[in-house]
């Protein structure tokens, strides 16, 4: 048995492995790509799973999993669609273990599950397509906290902030859901594309988007339930104010003030954003829920400083906007909420989409906020 | 049967997934994390596969697959090591099926397998490790190629770049290999990492990294074999010159000249740097080969212009240089290649580790390459 492929195979195979164990196998794998988006919007998707007895494909266009097909050579496969433009997340239940797809690169990055994702784009461009408009700049960086250590912030700055060397800007704080990373707002939400095409379209004003990882790790667990838990809360609160807004208006340039600010996020996030927005009128003016996490028995604790005197809170706030599906499972409590701030006379702005608790709903969402913020 | 778990019980689940199929595994599966890196260096692995007849652990630290045990809820689990301290990818052979860690949300960007990656620190920090010291910022840019489209690339800038209003940086260009993405250098290399902590230890100049997308897709397929073949390299470098470096000469504050100029790669991104560092003097006195990909039938006309004068090639070169290691299954072909430069007396240097075609050995020769360049 030979150690190695021969060089020429093993430079020429599509699976560049490094260990012999992997490299024995790509020997025997049927080639295939997956997934293929068609011209006419169907998709097939495809999986070698040789021993499997039951492959499903669970894609969030589809209400429930879909069977796939084995072939002789241990292939699943099903084609499904047409599937309506956009960019989805999916993965594969094999026996019951759910799986990403081993062929797509594009990853949905989340410390609870795994998913890939699948853009059908349609034949116009959406408002989260790549295209050729001038593209801003996403920043990778660390900032330290003594009390969490390095930790990780992706910065977008919009198109030419570059060259402009005096200009200052507004700053959108965005804030991802339970379980995901400082990466997903950007890699499923495609926050810096959406503000990329509606700053080349003149809808929205140029601005910085923060996004910070929303867990106080290691402090709080990573498997410690959502974000907008009370504990994990007072941490991100407390690393926020120390350190994050002081990283960010030390290393850009931005306008430093709460006519300037705005504070968004989604599910658990959401919880974290409106929690930070309403009680800090002085950091925020413009506050944003993306079905945002909030349990009954928390809405006074948690917002107690917007509560406590509605009608500075109305002075205060430029926009308070909260957007929701009307599939998703947090509607009844967002609506329940919703009845509190009408009975306050807190005002704010709704948006009702169709859909559920998803990220095609938070691209809709962003893509239709960005424009109200910073005028 | 509720569609919909309670909303108490959603929102405080690690599981925040959106459709009702995942909700409803959610609520069956076992609750555990993966990996478990230990104090004494060992390393538990888990996973969820109820319906599996064979589950393995196939890791880099280990020279062949390690079976692993189910328990009676469908977690299969090892405990292995002790490790050396390192990162390293790994995956489960669920019966013949490769998979990623679906509880591990550090992934090996790839385009060909999927892969997780597992860091075991130890108690002296490595030269990859993250330490409390000025970081770096990673820069996500798009460029735009009227033959390729709109391409990324990753832009690694030294801490205080951005503060520094008129200092110029000398630049590595660094690509990665077959089946890589853009983002393989930081997120498996940790490029950036390497640099921050060699440089806060001033024993590599401050400098510029940019790690484009090595494949010229959509020209050249994304199954099209390795980097190192002779279209993608027309088209790269076609894209190179006319596109990447005046994109990146325009956006950074760069010595653009060749003494301030190198190029490097990693295997199939290794053909590539070679093919571009020796056949165009005028651009790079600094080129670096890791394990660079190579076909002894190609040597002559891959490094034309550095054979064909080599005293001239050892006046305009200032480091030629190139990794390997022992175990890599390209050792016997780049030995054969430093024979030839040998023979025709063009200078080198050469760097030979133990190990394989790995990443650890990425690692060791960025870490042990760099502080030699622009100096």
């Amino acid at each position: 048995m030979h150690h190695y492929r021969t060089f020429h195979s093993f430079l020429t195979g599509v699976a560049l492995c490094c260990t012999t164990v992997a490299m024995a196998q790509a020997a025997r794998v049927p080639q295939f790509s997956s997934p293929e988006v068609k011209a006419d919007n169907t998709v097939a998707f495809k999986l070698y799973a040789p021993a499997a007895k039951e492959v499903k494909l669970s894609a969030q266009f589809e209400k429930a999993a879909v069977p796939m097909t084995r072939d002789s050579a241990g292939v699943w496969s099903v084609t499904v669609g047409p599937v309506k433009p956009d960019m989805y997340p999916y993965n594969f239940v094999v026996d019951g273990m759910a799986v990403a797809d081993p062929k797509n690169s594009a990853i949905f990055p989340n410390e609870g599950f795994q998913n890939s994702l699948v853009e059908i784009t349609g034949s116009t461009p959406l408002v989260h397509t790549v295209q050729n408009v001038p593209h801003g700049t996403l920043a990778y960086r660390y900032y330290t906290s003594p009390e969490l250590g390095t930790r990780p912030v992706v910065v977008y700055t919009p198109p030419g902030y570059e060259k402009e060397g005096s200009k200052k800007y507004p700053v959108l704080y965005l804030f991802h859901g339970t379980t995901d990373l400082e990466e997903t707002w950007t890699k499923v939400g495609r926050a810096n594309i959406i503000l990329d095409n509606l700053i080349a379209q003149g809808k929205a004003v140029p601005m910085i988007i923060v996004m910070p990882y929303g867990r106080a790790y290691p402090k709080i667990s990573k498997s410690s339930g959502s974000l907008r838990n009370w504990d994990n809360l007072q941490e991100i609160k407390k690393d926020f104010l120390d350190h994050m807004i002081p990283f960010v208006e030390q290393n850009y340039r931005v306008k430093a003030d709460n006519n300037n600010r705005a504070v968004a996020g989604f599910s658990g996030g959401g919880g974290t954003s409106l929690f930070l927005g309403l009680n800090n009128p002085d950091l925020f003016r413009w506050v944003v829920g993306f079905a945002p996490g909030m349990l009954k028995e928390e809405f006074d604790r948690n917002n107690a400083v917007a509560f406590a005197n509605p009608s500075l809170t109305n002075q205060r706030l430029k926009l308070f906007w909260i957007g929701v599906g009307k599939e998703d499972m947090l509607y009844p409590v967002i609506g329940d909420y919703l009845k509190v701030l009408d009975d306050k006379g807190i005002k704010h702005e709704t948006f009702i989409s169709e859909g559920g608790h998803t990220w095609m709903n938070c691209k809709l969402f962003l893509s239709t906020v960005a424009p109200k913020l910073f005028k």
